[in-house]
């Protein structure tokens, strides 16, 4: 069985950080992300420059991932306006986060959650109506969905139930997102049968974090149901700026050794993804970056689950990155 | 339903750091524990002190621990003797590592698989021809059950067979044991599937440890298959001295919480294993211990599952402690 990993580091990473990356370097981490496997890449986000200036670059951005063959383009935009953007820079994909919680959605994006919603159709109305062949594909993430900082628990039915409005506004594939790291795996499960079972082929992936350790084993959970792609980011860097204390995304490195070492293909190497971690901690001296496989690299014994073995501590990050 | 959380940090913690934490430390950190909830504790190992001074003084801590009312004080022994040893001192249930491999096996206790299966018949035997009262319970862990440092895979065949004939010398619980952090979910959920359906009742708990980062993802694999004990310790501190590499048990407090969000009851107080992870960090100042819910504590909304709801940051380990 075949997992997509979406490498979100890019733009969920990248955005939570104080200092902004070059363009230069966010294009290198980029290629060197591709060629290392990943197909999908959140490569930058088209909000207000003036509210994340580390994000301005992300037409310039856009146009360089253009170029990398076989891979899937992804921007966030958080209104119409950032998704025509996006699609004039060319993103293959948009993905718009609609908040379940009405008081993280005004934070988030100065709108409650009904007008969030509403807007997904005029964004839709709006893409439709584009040439064939310049019609971004576009997904919906619905954060808060497992909990919010700012109101606590978030009724499963009310999550259930924006996820369903959604989708009849067109969106083509509604994800369910932890941007704060709250998901416990028996919710994971719950709610992404849910989903399943109400949207079927919309059913979207998992953006999951793991502020309170529990990333991997809320994958775990949602593999069960059927669950079948995940976001990440390189060293797990990442969380939401308007949630305090959310911080850390998914490691995509640990992420790709379990979902491997289970027997689900990735398409990922990790010996290669420990370059472009290089990459990363080059342009980013100094900046926190997590993970275990960097560490301690693969176990004795470790096979690709269709690829074969690989040497002992495949993976493991160079003595110049971990110094830095 | 309950989970039993076993906590292994005064004995697997305490056995693979270099210092020695002072006995009356001890019993302090092992009453914190079990004021905490903690309803079964590993306290510590009937080994050649020669070998892991550490644990010299198992026996008083033993012999503290049992006027403890609630709890069941547990010890492991490599051997008859240590075997012996422990219930000399009182304790309540023994634990005896035997290995999957066989190479792990000679380096850690001097005996390869099958002598060291045969013995656990010798044990059982003697153990039997004790005075009623006087008895106490016989578990093994068979551990590089999921992989060794050594020998790289180990056949699930193997590790099936190695429990049966364990179950067939008479231990009355047989587990499965990943203290070398090789384990993965889908793994666990083969191996605990097979040994629920040869061995039943005496199908014993989960001992797996967080070197890939994978912990709680696999304990999330093992509760789908009907897992119901999981050794965890205080911090994460442990790891096998035998084994390069391989540190850091699950910590129990990210555990407590996981389970607790899932629904399931631990009977544990996250507050009170704040208390005692402080006398710990005061034993051990400048130790690493590890942990996400000691750094940001359970979430605005969290409720134990039977217990009700506490204030969010409940958990959280204080500044004291966090300066260690």
């Amino acid at each position: 069985m075949a997992v997509l990993v979406s490498e979100v580091g890019p733009r969920d990473g990248l955005q939570s950080i104080h200092r902004t990356m070059p363009t230069a370097a966010k294009i290198r981490w980029i290629q060197a992300l591709a060629a290392a496997g990943l197909r999908e890449i959140e490569v930058g986000s088209f909000v207000n420059p003036k509210r994340l200036p580390q994000m301005a670059d992300a037409a310039e951005v856009v146009a360089a991932a253009l170029r990398i063959p076989g891979i899937t383009v992804l921007a966030l935009a958080p209104n119409l306006l950032g998704a025509q953007r996006a699609a004039a820079a060319g993103a293959h994909k948009i993905t718009i986060p609609v908040s379940a919680s009405d008081s993280h959605s005004r934070a988030n994006v100065g709108k409650g959650t009904d007008d969030a919603i509403a807007q997904i159709g005029e964004i839709m109305a709006w893409r439709n109506g584009l040439p064939e062949g310049a019609r971004p594909e576009i997904e919906v993430g619905v954060s808060t969905a497992f909990g919010c900082t700012i109101e606590g628990a978030v009724p499963e039915d009310r999550v259930i139930d924006i996820a369903v409005r959604l989708a009849a506004q067109g969106a083509e594939s509604v994800g369910l997102s932890d941007g704060v790291g709250y998901a416990n795996p028996a919710q994971v499960k719950r709610l992404f049968t849910r989903l399943h079972a109400e949207l079927g082929g919309k059913a979207g992936g998992a953006h999951l974090h793991n502020t309170r350790g529990q990333g991997l084993a809320n994958v775990v959970a949602a593999l069960e149901v059927g669950v079948s792609t995940f976001d990440s980011s390189q060293g797990g860097i990442g969380g939401c700026p308007y949630s305090p204390g959310a911080t850390g995304n998914i490691v995509t490195e640990d992420l790709v050794w379990m979902l491997e070492a289970m027997g689900l293909d990735t398409g990922i190497d990790l010996a290669k993804l420990a370059e472009a971690r290089a990459v990363l901690a080059e342009a980013l001296p100094g900046e926190a970056l997590y993970g275990h496989i960097p560490d301690v690299g693969t176990e004795k014994g470790f096979s690709y689950a269709t690829r074969g073995a690989v040497p002992e501590g495949t993976g493991r990050a160079t003595r110049t990155e971990r110094a830095a």
